[in-house]
């Protein structure tokens, strides 16, 4: 028995929910450690999370009642707890239970961006710049961010406004916010914890523009935490989610920092204001599609997966209506319209597992190959990470939104736990990238390898099919056909090269007629976005046919696998069907075809919904949701969790102020 | 100079903004009457809004910073405010004035359900109840509650299990939550407010159950306002929004009310226990129908206009990357990408607000149908108004989203008014009829008509075209032939003859080949749905053209209209395309056509589309948006609101608690 499921014995478990476990068609404890990668890391997996779980400063008990301050006080107060009780245990957050501690804290931890101006500095400062500060930010003595964002600036690093100023004479640099749009604007731990930021700014010696550069300007004093003289900053106030963050603003007025304050690894002002600058800074960029790889999983394919897990147990245990006349009220999880909102984004979450296993690896291989000094492979993974970066943030974040509504009222609930997973994954479409400048981005790669093929040149791998002349009709003659992972991988591929190939083509026209370059790309960007998400799309199918091809598992897990790999690829064909038959690729008779393999699909794998979920393997405590508890009493939590409300423990005070003289005026006609 | 637009001089107006208004291609003023009605309306709309906004008891200074608890407050002090100010001014809630009232509040008010209370009585009490309860109602000196949904069950009534047991020896009805799953949950009011509940139970008398009826139970005291014996009521907690209405929960022990307190208008029982049956309760259904009709301007178009005000005010303004190299950031306004995210939703504003229109129209009409005895039209409205509430609710809650990540992170922020707007609105897919139970519902009024059309009976209007062949292929032959709207209305006829054809094909097919009738429903219903939706949008393009068509305005508004609905119908072809490709009405040609004249529309719309939205006349201080002011200066906006914020000029016990220690422990090093 694993110790999170709440029930110590399976008669706790609402019988609708046991009925779904009692005859599995696989072992759930197979499937687990093969998404854990083995054994052991399942085992190291429940140790931690079970270790985190049950220490009682991390307890989430009133989560959803705590105010913004709540939640920020309480972030604060488990990361400091965190930090002391990794060193006692031993661990190592760059370590093999690091990728977990994050999951089983669910993000409910401050100085996430301490982390990252950490990271800045050991990776662009100098030996003697890390030196002084690393043991210092190590041990929280100072507490730092990363500035880099202005009110009116996102994106376009070259617009930033900031500005830093050199002076020879007293071999200062003199920080500015020359204006409103310069002030900094979004960056975590700023709002009310920081000491300390790393500022992005435009480097100016002798009235000369030499571009972006970071700086340590302290913000706030260490004895008394007051901003120093020259700041204004603070907290930027209430958004949609991360209520446990304070995000911040931050103005400059004349600080004056020393020469010494400037990360110098890659470029140095010399005491004279000469510039120097040394090396290749394509580390700094490289940092920038880590940081993407890593929000993959932990933040965006976890929502996922446990929103399908609440709206998948919920849908298994919640009767409503009348299917076959005269029975008892069906569970909703009958029902074909359930099924299709639900299946596919449960197939989705081990279509991503499995890109985000492949995405690491290549991340890893890349990264090894940069440390031999070889940046070759680095556009291709870029292009790779942005893409699915985009595909998956906005493909997750659309899942949750369904399983949410899925869920009906209760799903809009906060007890449901199902909002909060939503308001919160969605920044992720924003931030590190905003998603449809990604696409573009990695629309631009594609574009440039298509045309290096036309020109006769190889390709790297993930784009290798751009030399093959474009494939020609779809063959399947029955829906049993489209079961076949070659049929439906040709499809996308195909489909991928048409709107490539087709918005290449469009642009080279527009050039040819007249209109200029950077005119052209913004005229066909809306082909370009959607050739980006049908490559994207094409890799992730593939992918997952390969996986399940290859795997040596249980052959029930085989077969699982492949079925989900079909309805995910199937269930794609059905909703974006326009793609794959404007040409011709698939004709209108196989897409009934499709059609009818994508709704048996649903029916087969609605069977072992609850088990493929079960194998997620999250315990309640993660989730924190009424409806997608282990036991399944759904209705029995619901109650609690309002009766919990502190709310209906105070006196209304809207009675005595505002109701009381109205109600007491005619008591007497009752 | 409407006295709502915040500028007092043009020259405040950022000049991003001004110059979208510098050349107006029409007079925004007439499209303004045109969009109220006419110019009286538009004079009395503004008067309502102005008096209403600029009492100080409404206002909203801080709303992003307030709890649950001050908005639940401000909610019951505003309607109570609300109702006195209405007796003193002399408006009607039911008059010329009351359509404006609501959308003038911004929904920030208490007691709505009390008016579902006082609407029940009035529709379903007798005479004598209605004499009764009513006047206590009206001057809210019982304030009451709408009782339907529980724990356990939602949109099928007949599944409710609250019990009302007739006891002849005392003429009272005993009522009871005989399990937890009965327990109401959810009725707005109910949490911490209301003293009556209207209870939807199932009435049984000497063991028989005779169906659901209402009954009105005290649930708190009116002297202290404490829960009556044998009650339990409370909040049921926070929500995704919705964060000033007390939904709330019920749970009754053996409550004995006098048998006068079962609404008696159209069954009644006896004192001997005779349950007696008379005239039509058809007028309740009605009721349902009425509050989806109001709902539709009321709570989701009204959004979308001020979402898409917003962001499309917010992409004039700023600023962002490189369009031509070497040249000054562009708006963001300029990109394609931006404008296909942003204008088809504007255009769907203009079709959506003429569905409503018709919508409204045709609800009158059967109104005084019904008021004359004749319930014939009644079928067809409930599908007309199920479809539309459905698609209405799911295409503007998207939407919202939609305008909310194209303002990047700054949409984030609950100070752009989009969490908000996004928040609230997406309940609209679940309240009032969940939306894929609703699209069944019209696509079970579709299949029968279909059905009946092959028998060669006639069909109501607005499914008149199933009765004629199925339309041949599409005729265009260039993009420009696009631009006629029967080229495109016969498409989206098409298209929705086609799948409720094919649903009813696969229906009959599968009962055919021996399968239960309820099971080939279920086995289609993902086509089903498909088929509602097709339908209705089938009617939104077709309202569009029409009104478009026969408008007798300037020239330049009648264009600019026609060019939108163009907009809107091409939107939709070049997203949805799969279903106009399948069985070959369009070619994939053709399909390249429509992306070519969709994408001219978009760089057309550009040029007025900020004064599009401007027509929409929202006053700053409806649309609460630090990004959406009339006058653009959305930096100024932004730091002025995080200034304001609270928690920056409190003294942070975080440092103090937490920081301190770890901050101070080795100041020397720096």
């Amino acid at each position: 028995m694993i110790w999170w499921r709440t029930s110590s014995a399976d008669t706790d478990v609402n019988p609708d929910l046991a009925s779904e476990r009692a005859f599995p068609s696989f072992c759930v404890e197979t499937l687990t450690n093969l998404l854990d990668g083995s054994v052991d890391k399942t085992r190291l997996r429940r140790y931690v999370v079970s270790t985190i779980l049950k220490d009682p400063v991390f307890s989430r008990e009133g989560h959803y009642f705590k105010t913004r301050q709540e939640r920020y006080e309480g972030a604060v107060r488990n990361i400091l707890h965190l930090k002391q009780k990794i060193k006692e245990l031993g661990w190592l957050e760059d370590g093999p239970e690091g990728e977990f501690i994050y999951r089983a804290m669910g993000g409910e931890v401050a100085l996430n961006i301490h982390g990252v101006f950490v990271k800045s500095i050991s990776a662009l400062g100098t030996d003697e710049q890390i030196a002084k500060w690393l043991p210092l930010a190590n041990n929280c003595n100072i507490l730092g961010t990363y500035a880099q964002t202005e009110l009116g600036h996102g994106t376009y690093l070259r617009g930033l406004e900031t500005t830093a100023t050199f002076d020879i004479s007293n071999q200062q640099f003199i920080i500015n916010t020359p204006r409103i749009t310069a002030t900094k604007w979004w960056p975590g731990d700023l709002g009310k914890t920081c000491t300390h930021a790393m500022v992005l700014a435009q480097l100016i010696i002798k009235q000369k523009n030499y571009g972006m550069h970071l700086f340590i300007v302290q913000v706030r004093s260490l004895k008394d935490h007051s901003p120093m003289p020259g700041i204004t900053v603070g907290d930027i106030g209430p958004k949609m989610s991360f209520e446990h963050i304070d995000n911040g603003f931050l103005m400059m007025r004349n600080i004056r920092v020393p020469k010494e304050n400037m990360l110098s690894r890659f470029s140095e002002v010399l005491p004279d204001g000469t510039y120097v600058k040394r090396g290749s800074d394509k580390i700094n960029y490289f940092t920038m599609v880590a940081v993407r790889v890593s929000m993959l999983r932990q933040e965006v394919l976890e929502a996922l997966m446990k929103a399908c897990t609440i709206s998948i147990r919920y849908a298994a245990v919640r009767r409503q209506s009348e299917l076959k006349p005269g029975d008892r009220e069906p569970k909703i999880l009958e029902y074909q319209t359930q099924q299709q909102k639900l299946l596919p984004l449960l197939a989705t979450c081990y279509a991503i597992h499995y890109t985000v296993c492949h995405v690491n690896k290549v991340y890893d291989e890349v990264c090894g190959a940069i440390q031999a000094g070889n940046f070759d492979s680095l556009p291709e993974l870029h292009a790779l990470v942005s893409g699915m970066k985009a595909y998956a943030t906005e493909t997750c974040s659309n899942g949750i939104e369904v399983c949410r509504k899925a869920c009906g009222g209760h799903g809009y609930s906060l007890f449901s736990g199902l909002p909060s997973l939503y308001t919160k994954v969605t920044a992720s479409c924003t931030y590190e990238g905003e998603n449809t400048v990604l696409h573009l981005q990695a629309a631009r790669f594609l574009i440039k390898c298509y045309a290096a093929a036309q020109s006769g040149q190889s390709l790297p791998q993930s784009v290798a099919y751009l030399s093959s002349p474009i494939s020609g009709v779809c063959q399947a003659t029955s829906h049993t056909d489209f079961l076949n992972p070659e049929v439906y991988i040709k499809a996308y591929q195909h489909r991928a090269h048409r709107l490539i190939a087709s918005a290449a083509f469009k642009m080279r026209n527009l050039v040819q007629f007249g209109m200029e370059q950077y005119d052209a790309w913004n005229s066909t960007s809306v082909e370009l976005v959607k050739a980006s998400i049908a490559h994207s799309h094409y890799i992730i199918v593939k992918l997952f046919a390969d996986v399940t091809g290859s795997l040596s598992s249980s052959p029930e897990i085989k077969k699982l696998l492949k079925s989900l790999c079909d309805l995910h690829a199937l269930h794609g064909i059905f909703t974006s069907s326009g793609d794959f038959l404007q040409d011709g690729h698939l004709s209108g008779h196989q897409l009934e075809m499709v059609t009818e393999a994508y709704l048996s699909l649903l029916t087969l794998i609605r069977r072992d919904a609850v088990l493929l979920v079960d194998a997620f393997d999250y315990a309640d405590q993660q989730l924190l949701s009424a409806l997608g508890s282990y036991d399944g009493n759904v209705y029995h939590n619901l109650l609690e969790c309002a009766q919990k409300n502190p709310d209906n423990k105070k006196v209304n005070a809207v009675f005595e102020n505002y109701l009381k003289p109205h109600l007491q005026s005619n008591i007497s006609k009752l």
